[in-house]
């Protein structure tokens, strides 16, 4: 942006506006506008009927899978049907990991089934059955401390439970046992690794997710255990008898696949070349709909941009809503963006992203990861949004899972952050459906994220923190 | 009892009790004898390590199946464990069914797999899946009133929702999908049936339970979709192409087993012919381990049995827990019960009979049908009962469905009516599971039987009713 035209526009800025707008770039026009957009977003948005439609039309969309390829058709339908001025897609390459069986039971001294769901990347257990003694472990780190090849031709179970929080922070503690899990317990000689799983429902759903292993460890199946199968097979262990376990998972990871980023675009009316960016993740675990994990991300910020569509005159920057590919196994989406991105010298030209990736509840908080200049339009935006019950927040927060890869190359971003009570509830289970979903809440969020989008793609002021030269 | 004891129980009775008393055949050291059970159970009872032991050392116990017999075995040796004066088996004969495969998924316009189960009792597909077109009925009237032969080639499909109550009252107009949905569907010419899962949760569970043919139709096979699936499945018919279903089920019913209801007695001390019971059914699904329906029914009146039993002086008529055999499939057990004591004239020598079969959330009211003369005594009771949050109806109840066919022959029997608000949640999935139950709600269940027990067995008061003339 020219000396001139910065200075015009501040002059315009406070002609027109109050003081609270004192170098935001906006004016109370701007303001009007957004507050018009949250209004009509409230009084009853399109994302409810967006996620129904990918819920039922698609379903589960494991990345790489069929259903993978009828999303990415799905979403260049929907974005082209709700208006966006360009709808394009980008390729997204990874590896395909698929699940074909799964099964466990306590073979003594108390037969039962239990509850099991193979973690995202596990190696199957062979042509059949694999039948051990288990040997229960509080949390990882326990595990971690199990003397060298004291698991020799056992199971491992992790049993430790995740905590349930406003904002989700009980899942970082937790999740170790299921990322590194199998490592850790092949390098104690460990057939297999069972835990319990990572989540907060006492329902019997056991949550996938991914898991990693380590090129000179040892590959072992790793499953996790629905909660109440936990506490089964912990009951069991507590009785001091030997606990022998069975087995059975299918599953393999085979060779790549080309998915597709799926982009929607409002196109700017004075720096079309800046952007600003929001979107949620296209695939999902294979176990439920995907509805909060992400198709009400994709239908939150799909709705909201096309909200912003519908305005007669369209903001300056483009605003633009991403469908990323394959979040759940490796955030390849997120990276293959931000590396074309980067590949295209584009990275400067990102003035904001902000993601929806955690489920359906309402939106409570606003935090940015931008430039001090950049405050006084956060603030700014944060007015608009607070009749919503969203307080701005000027410490913490994070961009979101695909986001990510472009903040580590300079992007700023922002975070609407949302109510995670009951995520983990849902999140990587067969639970994971619509009916989860209430309609007002979606409707807030439409709201605030095209609040958000619009006033930072109508001002001029720069979010800044880009590691390149701006390009003129 | 004769008429001189009956002067001599009154006079001691008016001697040491206040009026409340009157005609009540009890005195004020009963009543503290029985607001001593009541605190000590309120205090910390049995019932939750019982109801652990059952759902961990035996788990799913589908009658017929090993696990049936694992179950009357734990039951024999647990009321023995006790403290039963008497414990022993009555035969119970039955066919047996099993499930051993069930999937759904489908197959155009929207492929996606959906949640089902297999109805108890239901045929399979056959070798082979079955594939067809869905029709969907509002409720079962909808499908009686379908055109004859109008279904020939397709799947019906009773899409009805059950409607939460606290007292269950949602049940009764939603089974009949359930019950009759496959002869109805039939008769039209349908190929199978789903229905939606008779159950008030929305999470992704389907609920099984018993259906029936009749000898003149053909038997075709029946199966319930979790409610998220229902919607699904609602929600692509109301999209107007057809919706080709797969449904792929494999059961079978086999010959007869013999199963055993499991009773355990404290002995009357003065009328040991005299018998108050209570119990719960043994059997459970096969989806669940059985925690609410009924192990928390067994746990709780085996645990109140026993408090009894503690007393240093027994009641007077004897106190007899039962854990029914096979109560999913048919009442089996009841009806066995109640036909032995038929064919051995011993209907009139049971005073009192209650059932606790409706979960494990607290007790609200105590209902009762006896005759007039011995409500006196049910008032008593209430009133012991009254601090535990429980009022006495004098209107209403029923005998639970394994005391009813011993209460069709003329027995009186006490309801003590439990809140049932998520009973539906859970019943008849694979999520009825132990966490769902609060150890201090089973204490005031087992505070509520034990004083109420203690007291119809301490009193000498004819509960009446029963049809033939009562033994001297």
């Amino acid at each position: 942006m020219s000396f001139a035209k910065t200075l015009l526009a501040l002059s315009l800025s406070f002609a027109l506006a109050p003081a609270a707008l004192a170098d935001t770039g906006l004016d109370a026009g701007d303001i009007a506008v957004a507050e018009g957009l949250r209004d009509r977003a409230m009084a009853g948005s399109q994302a409810w009927s967006v996620v129904e439609s990918l819920t039922t039309e698609v379903g589960p969309r494991l990345a790489g899978t069929p259903a993978d390829a009828r999303a990415v058709a799905w979403a260049k339908a929907k974005f082209t049907a709700m208006g966006f001025d360009k709808v394009y897609l980008e390729p997204v390459t990874f590896p395909v990991w698929l699940r074909h069986r799964e099964a466990a039971e306590v073979v003594s001294p108390f037969p039962q089934r239990l509850v099991v769901t193979a973690l995202g990347g596990s190696v199957g257990t062979g042509d059949k059955p694999l039948e051990a003694e288990v040997v229960e472990f509080s949390d990882l780190a326990a595990l971690i401390n199990a003397p060298e090849g004291s698991l020799a031709g056992k199971i491992a179970y992790v049993s430790n439970r995740m905590v349930r929080f406003k904002d989700g922070r009980g899942y970082g503690p937790a999740v170790g046992a299921r990322s590194n899990g199998a490592v850790e317990a092949a390098k104690k000689g460990a057939l297999a690794i069972v835990i319990r799983s990572i989540g907060t429902s006492s329902d019997r759903f056991a949550h996938t997710g991914t898991m990693r292993y380590l090129p000179e460890v040892p590959r072992i199946p790793a499953a996790a255990l629905s909660n109440p199968d936990a506490d089964l097979l912990s009951h069991m262990v507590a009785r001091g008898q030997p606990v022998r376990l069975r087995l059975d998972i299918s599953a393999e990871t085979i060779g790549d696949y080309t998915s597709h980023n799926v982009i929607g675009e409002i196109t700017g009316r004075e720096l079309p070349g800046e952007v600003v960016t929001l979107g949620g993740h296209l695939d999902s675990w294979d176990l439920g709909t995907g509805a909060i994990d992400d198709g009400a991300g994709v239908a939150i910020t799909a709705a909201a941009g096309a909200l912003i569509g519908e305005l007669e005159r369209a903001p300056r920057r483009t605003v633009r809503v991403i469908a990323y590919a394959n979040e759940e196994q490796g955030l390849y989406g997120g990276k293959a963006y931000a590396e074309a991105r980067a590949a295209a010298g584009q990275v400067p030209a990102h003035q904001l992203g902000a993601e929806s990736d955690f489920g359906a509840g309402r939106v409570y908080a606003l935090r940015a990861g931008v430039d001090a200049a950049a405050w006084p339009v956060i603030a700014a935006i944060g007015e608009v949004l607070a009749p919503l019950g969203i307080a701005t927040e000027t410490e913490g927060g994070s961009p979101g899972p695909d986001v990510g890869p472009i903040v580590a190359k300079g992007a700023p971003w922002a975070q609407l952050a949302q109510d995670g009570t009951d995520y983990f509830d849902y999140h990587h289970t067969a639970n994971d459906t619509l009916d989860k979903i209430d309609p007002k809440a979606l409707d807030q969020q439409v709201a605030a994220y095209a609040a958000l989008m619009y006033l930072a793609a109508e001002t001029e002021v720069d979010f800044g923190s880009a590691p390149a030269p701006k390009q003129p």
